[in-house]
């Protein structure tokens, strides 16, 4: 109900999820009086795996999270968190205000036994692939232990959502050697290298993209200014380039005119819509969030990344990997 | 000495800054063995302005910084910073081993009465110029009033070495909102709000990239990872690029051949090599560090930022800005 770019995008993105995924059905959750008209516009081919489940309030882009959660217990969020609390639906997804959609996912499924931060999981394209970075922005001030066990979910989501067989797990920190870092990360350090995990060490802020490592594991505000870098810098660099050729010579534009699919395929790579939503692990149930102006691309290729997490039955294995034993 | 492209790049760097600029004298400190013969083969034009001093001994980079510098007293890193502390010099640069270049200028030229720790200042491009980044590297963990020093050493800096009347001056955080951020951003933001700045609040990762800010503060930790997530994007998107129009089709292909100047401007733009070297500010003297496998373009322009700093008198100014009253 809240996303920047309008409902209308969202609804666009959850038609072009059931056309691409014949196994799905998805319930629209917030006001009947703006959804149903525009479920209505949907394919009709599609339109019956297309339901509604009203919910009669919002959370705005900008209330305060954790007062808007306790005071409207009707937000969109909150009634589809509720669904999946029972049984009604297997997976929640949120392109709404990150911390209220935090606190109703966390306050409503619950935290997994054992789990003591639950923590988002998003992926950064690496030229061979993708980069699982985690936390990206759930908690912005942790402990080494919270580092370690986001190390431990976010490699059982890659081998069991992704079908990595032995995740490369990286430190992010500011250089390689082991004394390199800071207090948080010296201290993460010697528990990573006893965790079960294929755990490679330090890594740096360039080891994200060349491919050589499949998770890195940082602090939730290290991690968001890493996701924003990167964003930053990819639009820069693509505006340089437009800059550039319309300075160039005729032949130059030429040139620019000639690499039009070079760049298409450039910025497809680079796009974060690609990736879809993070994954917020360690709550007792799937839960994606998705940037607050997410287009019709990014909320079909969320919608994606919960089904994989319901497929895979991503909640399962990390409950049963957290499970204290009897 | 310990440039890890070798001493003859250096060199190289050291005849470009003399050629550059005619006002300069530069002393090459190191094995003269190995110097000399360099200096020798140097333009003739430029030799009388190239000098050797000599320091016996090179600290490695892998040595740990202050076990190095406490051992190795005729170090180049720290003899270089004797002349500048013995008024011989009036700037030096080190492209060697971090944590051993800010030890020896950090103790041998010592502290700024005032300032609690010296950190980098370095800048990033942002598609209209550059936008600076303090601290880059050289403070790891450190307390809110550490990061409005550096804002008001940064600010210094810009006026005075870089001529911006009016620095805007921002606060890396994850949300542009006050409430959005960690432990010691929140406790930052209102000591900036007080401080003598054009403080604009709050900015996020990609606010770097967009003309935005002239001055972003944060923590060495985050500084380095933003630097170090910038360059592997930047080297992503370009190996990307390469790698597209070896798929193209032969129109494709002909675009990239046509777009090679746009590409080549493009590359310099990004390319840390044309912001030269990072100022250590706070410290009792200019001090630049650079890259350890900085080339010759990065060499010439760390020279560029020495004698900036020498010319606007640049520890002058923080000297007095942080003299406390009598």
């Amino acid at each position: 109900m809240t996303s920047e770019l309008g409902v209308e995008e969202a609804i666009h993105g959850l038609f072009d999820a059931l056309a691409a995924q014949s196994d799905l059905e998805i319930l629209a959750v917030g006001d009947p009086n703006v959804l149903e008209p525009l479920l209505a516009k949907g394919p009709s081919a599609l339109r019956s795996r297309a339901h509604l489940s009203p919910a009669t309030e919002v959370i705005g882009m900008d209330e305060e999270p954790g007062q808007a959660f306790k005071t409207k217990k009707d937000a969109s969020v909150s009634v589809a968190c509720r669904l999946v609390k029972e049984g009604k639906a297997e997976a929640a997804i949120s392109a709404g205000n990150t911390g209220a959609s935090m606190a109703a996912a966390t306050l409503t499924l619950g935290r997994l036994e054992g789990v003591r931060r639950p923590a988002i999981l998003t992926f950064l394209p690496n030229g061979k692939g993708r980069t699982a970075l985690m936390d990206s922005g759930a908690v912005t001030d942790c402990r080494p232990e919270d580092l370690v066990q986001w190390a431990i979910m976010g490699n059982l989501y890659l081998q069991h959502a992704r079908g990595v067989a032995e995740p490369r797990v990286g430190l992010l920190s500011i250089g390689e050697e082991d004394k390199k870092g800071n207090a948080q990360t010296l201290e993460t350090l010697p528990l990573l290298r006893q965790a079960p995990l294929k755990f490679i060490g330090n890594v740096e802020g360039r080891d994200i993209f060349d491919g050589s490592c499949d998770l890195v594991v940082c602090d939730g505000f290290v991690g968001n200014v890493v996701l924003k870098t990167a964003e930053g810098l990819a639009k820069m660099i693509m505006s340089e380039l437009r800059a550039e050729y319309e300075q160039a010579s005729k032949l130059g534009q030429l040139g620019g005119y000639l690499s039009k699919p070079v760049f298409a395929s450039l910025r497809k790579t680079l796009s974060p819509d690609e990736a879809g939503g993070g994954a917020l692990l360690g709550v007792a149930g799937n839960f994606i969030i998705t940037h607050g102006h997410s287009n019709r691309v990014m909320l079909r290729n969320a919608i994606r990344v919960a089904a994989d997490c319901i497929r895979h039955d991503v909640t399962a294995k990390m409950a049963h990997a957290f499970k204290p034993a009897a």
